[in-house]
């Protein structure tokens, strides 16, 4: 499934993982990175995402920087940010990482919600989580860093 | 060393972590991610890292896109960066992430080159990575999410 490789054919080699691929290997859900421009400058936070219909969905607080700092304020426009998952093992030198640009999307209909719930996405962090933002990815980038 | 504690006593809690603890967390290097707004808008890419005098040094291609996109043009302006990492336990809902900012300075004379060759930082990428490239923490924030 990968596009494109480069390196010594006896060392490490990374291969460019196409978008099917990507989606493949982050499809279980777990453990991503949100990351944006904020008010603090660049911000970059663990989160806990599904993959669902084809997009992301994480939870966050509606008053929390996070649930703040993606909101532009206009109607019907959204705040473009990236998001990244990976799994890599340092101890073989192997691994993969996906990296994701979407508009930040907030669920906020009853429509939304009840796929909010479906999806049966948790929150990373405590406290209330209200705020379920859905990610639904213009461009999918991966890369994958195997021995050759 | 946590300066700050929420969340519910008998919950997960999330503290805030001072500097100290922050540079004691990334102290053993590893894997890390270099963020910054690149020629195709945000990007994230994991690296290999050591923390070395203070500072997060890894290694990149002169020409790849990341050494690119990190020379500004202009003599002593420096990219402004971010560089997170994180051990996370999803299984236990507990880990750690801390997110630096600084300047992203690249390594090119003799006597920085030789403190890079003495800091033992190796590429993560296969092919040349003979920028290396350090950034001294403006900033250093973390926090760590625990069972209470």
């Amino acid at each position: 499934m990968s596009v494109h490789t480069s390196g010594a054919p006896d060392g490490p080699v990374l291969d460019r993982l196409d978008e099917a691929e990507c989606l493949r290997l982050i499809s279980p859900g777990g453990i991503g990175r949100i990351v944006y421009m904020g008010r603090y400058g660049l911000t970059v936070l663990p989160v806990n995402y599904k993959l669902y219909g084809g997009s992301i969905l994480f939870r966050t607080g509606q008053d929390s920087p996070t649930g703040e700092d993606l909101q532009t304020g206009i109607a019907h426009a959204e705040y473009q940010v990236a998001f990244e998952i990976d799994d890599i093992n340092p101890a073989a030198h192997e691994g993969w990482s996906v990296l994701i640009h979407g508009p930040a999307h907030q669920m906020t209909t009853d429509t939304e919600r009840a796929l909010v719930e479906e999806s049966g996405v948790e929150p990373w962090g405590p406290g209330p989580k209200e705020l379920a933002i859905r990610i639904t990815p213009d461009r999918i980038a991966g890369r994958r860093l195997r021995q050759g």
